[in-house]
């Protein structure tokens, strides 16, 4: 992998990644030229006992491109510049615009509870220059360098002492909310570990200090001997919709052996599990031959410090619709109360994405 | 209040709740004859350690009414059984026909995770036999008698030995997935403590330890001492934007003096909290002047025996826009990090809801 770091001329910084060695002479564009200062304050919810994150400046924005600007396509026409340069790059990555957690933040309002600044990063990840492709289009190899740059960033921001969660997700189409249709994720870099990834550790120490073995590592040889809800099975990595599952097409995807991070991984794990998360957007997009609607979430170790033996870096993703044309709504008894209520159970949705044939070179 | 309880042709509940006394000879009419023996179970998540209901039976509805077709409204033809009759009730109840709980469940599968039967309520509270009205526009004693009729129910479910909390809340609007348009609320009761109060409850007992005063009372004096995100002011009831809002324009509604439950308020509180909440829907409904969309969700003490002086039982309203057009996304932070993003201060935002003129009768 090869790596390029530059300055946007509002002081953003904008890194470009490639399989090729990347040319002298790329130059970080920005569709504004304003120093970038933002400013965003955390509240402490004293009833739920969690952070909320206030970017008011986010209503601010001046940047209101045409229709069909593309914000993420290579700079075209130097007069109207994009975030990205034209280039052979691969994956390009920068801090959002108009973020809600920066480094710069600073001097939180005084309010009756507890407040902090929203220190962390709020970052694009562009996932190739090409508009029309999607995450699970790209070649093998090029998905491989994606999961690579996720764990450089997890590397780079596990650096900063006030950093304390690295968290890379994708959110795909309009029915999460994206308008933005070009290929891309984003990476929250939190200064606290969040809610459910803290929940999700707290239940793995819990298992590790009773059995001496991690819980998704169980999980996954009980599905490996069960093989009922596996969708990929590979030398290093594995998919399968989880016994657990909360959406109907629920999946997730985890190397076999337990790593905390994707920085933790070498080069055969990144590469099977490249394949077995290839595998399985493709089946997504394929099961109603259409881009199928899904939030990406990547769990992993904190970056505070301390060693996590019991955290297995795994992907899991939260699929939109939970038949065609019916999406799952989070109403009131998952978002008021925290139960999600499902009318399918896994063992008979794994079988409509088992049957979807795709084809996987490399 | 007056309460007729009645049974439908295939064995479930109908409970009719009216200002004045009910007439006899009253039937409950159901649009199914089938006996009513849903079986759903539990799973146990052991990542998020939380159960997950599955309710596959809700896949085989035969039941495919025409578009028209309201089975909340009062029943006209009785060829067309709807699921309440005609008749001076003004509030109805009753389980929901595809429930995801029920006192029937049994027998759960045996799989890899622990697994329970999914035993509990789902039912539907009918809120006026008119179609065409709204709780906000419910007259202020129906509103009382809605808050009654909650506290009723929570009354009768605390009595089940295997019912440990119970759970009014509405989904208003085809935004948060309501597709059956005549005012009506649900109530689910677990058999455990739900995730999300479990957290509040675990927050108010941990402050009510350390200060000898419930966490909310304390929020409550603090922005009545402020006076900023307040809302409605009375008696008995309060109205606010919370300091820690995570919707746009979320609002809690609670009564002054800490009670743990509905069922524990007196006439004197459920009126005023009527009329808290009335003034709260009417200026949503006014902000825009178009029916807006929200989450009504009611947080109480648990019905597992215990006493709960950390409860103050209170409405939390989430509302599914964050300005006129656009909604708010539970997207990656949100749902799969756990931490909301905000681009807008309650301090601000208060200000639109408190400008909006409504009038109250009695």
């Amino acid at each position: 992998m090869h790596k390029l770091a530059l300055r946007k001329p509002d002081g953003r910084s904008l890194w470009l990644y490639a399989r090729d060695p990347l040319p002298d002479g790329l130059i970080a564009p920005s569709p504004s030229l304003t120093p970038h200062a933002p400013n965003a304050h955390l509240r402490w919810h004293p009833l739920r006992g969690e952070w909320v994150a206030y970017a008011t400046h986010r209503q601010q924005r001046t940047y209101l491109p045409p229709a069909e600007y593309n914000p993420l396509a290579p700079t075209v026409d130097p007069g109207a510049p994009t975030e990205v340069p034209a280039g052979p790059w691969d994956v390009a990555v920068f801090p959002n615009l108009f973020p809600t957690l920066a480094m710069t933040a600073h001097d939180p309002p005084a309010l009756a509870v507890p407040t902090a600044p929203a220190t962390g990063t709020c970052e694009v990840v562009v996932f190739t220059p090409d508009a029309r492709a999607s995450l699970g289009q790209l070649p093998l190899w090029h998905l491989e360098l994606v999961i690579e740059v996720w764990a450089d960033r997890y590397r780079e921001l596990a650096r900063e002492d006030a950093i304390k969660y690295v968290f890379p997700f994708e959110n795909r189409g309009v029915e999460v909310g994206v308008t933005l249709h070009h290929p891309h994720g984003q990476l929250y870099a939190y200064p606290f570990v969040p809610p459910v990834p803290a929940r999700e550790l707290e239940q793995q120490r819990l298992h590790y200090e009773r059995h001496g073995r991690g819980l998704l590592e169980t999980m996954i040889a009980g599905e490996l001997a069960e093989q009922v809800r596996v969708i990929y099975s590979g030398p290093r990595a594995v998919a399968f919709m989880p016994i657990c599952a909360r959406y109907s097409y629920e999946v997730w995807v985890a190397p076999l052996q337990p790593a905390p991070s994707l920085a933790a991984l070498d080069a055969e794990q990144r590469h099977d599990l490249a394949r077995a998360l290839k595998i399985v957007l493709l089946k997504f997009d394929g099961l109603w031959n259409k881009p199928f609607p899904y939030i990406l979430a990547i769990h992993q170790a904190p970056t505070d410090g301390a060693a996590h033996p019991e955290a297995h870096v795994h992907v899991e993703l939260y699929p939109a619709y939970r038949m065609p044309g019916r999406l799952k709504y989070l109403a009131g008894s998952e978002v008021g109360a925290g139960v999600f209520t499902a009318d399918t159970v896994p063992e008979e949705k794994v079988r409509e994405l088992q049957a979807v044939a795709v084809h996987v070179d490399g």
